[in-house]
């Protein structure tokens, strides 16, 4: 059997020789003596055209076949006198599985992407989600390469926890107790619960990380995390891939500077091995998406303490809907102007202390932390980091100040005592990353069965 | 900076230069006028030896330095007169992180994996635990390059769901709801859940898969599955990897193809790049690891049918603790003589159907499925698979013989309304590979944070 994307990277190699393709009919025109199949494997965005003529014994069903079945052809791969460079002339098309009438995916008209949400299993059989889960694929591809390549140990963070990440953020519980009983019983056991004790969804793999970074000197983990967040935005999921490498022997600069390669690393790639992908989202989802891209690989981003920020946003010729404010966070409205300010990519660094999490290095002045934010054009934040606090007592005081419960972190706070050293890290959302590399801006649109309140099928 | 592995891949490039090392002590031995210190950067399961000597104008600090420390050092390469090729001459030693004497991982004797366990966040700090997880990282990267390069595109199963994959399986429950509230007002209201419905972890991609391979024809799952079993074994935890690849136009000898080339890729890229680490669990793991693994790269795997497994079984010269029966599952002890019968795999196929899932393919026999178990020799059951079953009304009527809801499963049973075709796959559990690639015999061992019942420590 032959791909159909086989044959668009080098048709001629197959040229006057019999092939067989599986696949499926896009659409399917007979007349009295040809018919003409467009036919999709799924390999390629691209169609191949299959001819068949009236000397085939069975041409009268073949010309009944249906939009959407599979079929298997046998044929000749021949240069064709049409718009295309080839096409298959049939000598056998077997129908391997029909498609009934009530079929949603019909040619006519182009479905709009509320509607294919709605039937989101048949929705990677359209050009435009093919492209979209073939680059999630790629991509996801890229920053393994990325990181083994470098020599990062891939590590599993556990889905399920007992302990909170973020001191915050809200969480899905995990259980095996059985919830009628609970309502009957009129208490809850956590001792009869499936790990004797209160578990939930992971919100982040990052302090279970920081033990490889102390172990492997270079970690990264890549998996599913989760925020019971209620959230309708087109950017919140509940649950959601992220990418979060940690690093000894590694501060701030160095940070940023993996955080950087990095990115440039992962959009150079999805451009060199989805062409046919990035031209559909440039041409149909975001006009100018593959400039922008090559624009980022190209240009050097920005490094800018948060106080410098304000400074510039209050200096601003600009009426703001959220003041900017030293000491506070930054709204959208400020992101897309800073990183139009800088013409490029902005690493926001050194923020307030107050409004980030306990684990960040504190600096010096007692006011900050060697956080950073890297906001990208377009789309806004795309990633965080930070260098982690590796101060014993430091840690333990900021954790008291915010009441947090140590017992559950003690082997965190181990971390600092045995051969701790200067490490940092970062989160990725993988979700935001193919927001901003295939232009399709929600992101009930880049996972292919997604979470958000209220929505749990398939 | 330079990783410890660089030196041992080519030590000639550094020799006689200054370079800077960062990493920990593994152990520090002091004379008078010299230091001797084993560094482990964890990069490489081998040390690097660090001299220094009096005429450092810090000499007794450095000579303070204690096991399990972090430092930074400089100093020049230099062929050694000891047991190694080379040594690290330091011109400066600096502490970067100091390591208290609790420290549990001393360098006296070696410490038990059971006691390892308890202080899982420290183990990858050990040669032994350091392989592990660095095979881990390695296969997972094997796994994901064989696909990709065969042109599978990555699915990300969804982890929340509101289906159940194998109709049976213990599942855990994801909830929002306040469980002191739901005991307190004696009923659980599920219109207040944070989907509106009962929802659970994933104990399966495969169905969703299948919706997959029917757009793309080639698609894999490699992701986190969920089994609320209460099992105590040596091969069971709650939380694992799994990888579920899905081929349309695929029948159950091609999928038995797959799933051969797809084992010996993986064991061959394990064997030509953790070289060291296969080594150590030969030498003190498993005597004879690399030979088993190697006559597995280089062997013919059998086919051979359910029914023809149980009639040598029962025609062997061997008192069985479990009678072999016709129509019924087989026994760890068969599938070890079957493995030593055949000298190595056996796919074991066409099983009974009654104790396969409802989606499998049913025989024109009426008696099995399209169902295929891979038995490797030492591991037993390390794969299974199947061809799906394509007729609408089959599967219709199997899950109505089985007494499951279909409504929830429509989008599952469309598949074969919507140009469906022949299609199969196959799951393997990851933990299972790593047991069979490093002859860790638990599966506690070979991952990161395991879960088990009443375990859900960091």
């Amino acid at each position: 059997m032959i791909d159909v994307r086989d044959l668009y990277s080098d048709y001629r190699k197959y040229l006057n020789k019999e092939i067989t393709v599986q696949g499926w009919i896009r659409s399917h025109r007979k007349q009295k003596e040809f018919g003409f199949i467009d036919f999709n494997d799924g390999t390629y965005q691209k169609n191949l055209q299959i001819v068949y003529d009236n000397k085939l014994t069975d041409f009268d069903s073949i010309s009944k076949l249906k939009l959407g079945s599979a079929i298997t052809v046998k044929g000749t791969l021949i240069e064709s006198e049409g718009n295309q460079d080839f096409e298959l002339k049939a000598s056998y098309v077997k129908l391997e599985g029909d498609c009934m009438d009530d079929y949603p995916l019909q040619s006519k008209g182009r479905p709009t992407r509320e509607f294919l949400r709605e039937i989101a299993y048949l929705r990677p059989r359209t050009n435009l989600f093919n492209a979209i889960f073939r680059v999630r694929s790629v991509a996801a591809y890229a920053i393994h390469k990325y990181f083994q390549d470098n020599g990062y140990v891939y590590f599993h963070a556990p889905i399920i926890t007992a302990s909170d990440c973020e001191g915050a953020g809200e969480m899905f519980q995990v259980t095996t107790l059985d919830l009628d009983k609970v309502a009957k019983n009129g208490k809850v056991d956590y001792s009869k619960d499936f790990f004797n004790k209160k578990s939930s969804l992971t919100v982040s793999g990052q302090l279970q990380a920081e033990t490889f970074a102390l172990a492997y000197k270079k970690t990264y983990t890549f998996g599913p995390t989760f925020r019971a967040e209620n959230s309708n935005t087109k950017i919140h999921a509940c649950e959601f891939w992220m990418i979060e490498p940690e690093i000894a022997f590694c501060d701030l600069e160095g940070d940023m500077d993996i955080m950087e390669d990095m990115l440039k690393y992962i959009v150079k790639y999805v451009l060199d091995n989805c062409k046919e992908e990035m031209d559909l989202f440039d041409k149909f989802v975001e006009k100018g998406l593959i400039d922008k891209l090559t624009k980022l690989i190209n240009s050097k981003f920005t490094r800018i303490d948060h106080k410098d920020v304000i400074k510039i946003l209050k200096e601003a010729p600009v009426k703001w809907e959220f003041e900017p404010e030293y000491g506070e966070d930054i709204a959208k409205e400020h992101e897309k102007y800073i990183t139009e300010y800088f013409n490029g990519p902005v690493f926001i660094k050194n923020w307030p202390k107050d409004i980030k999490a306990f684990y960040m290095k504190q600096n010096a002045d007692g006011k900050t932390v060697a956080a950073v934010d890297l906001e990208v054009p377009g789309a806004g934040e795309l990633m965080g980091g930070s260098q982690r606090e590796e101060s014993y007592e430091k840690l333990v005081k900021r954790m008291e100040e915010l009441n947090m419960d140590k017992s559950s972190l003690d082997w965190y706070l181990n971390l600092r005592k045995y051969g701790g050293c200067v490490h940092s890290g970062f989160g990725m959302g993988f979700e935001r990353l193919l927001i901003y590399l295939t232009g399709v801006d929600n992101i009930r649109d880049v996972i292919p069965y997604y979470r958000t309140p209220g929505n749990c099928d398939y």
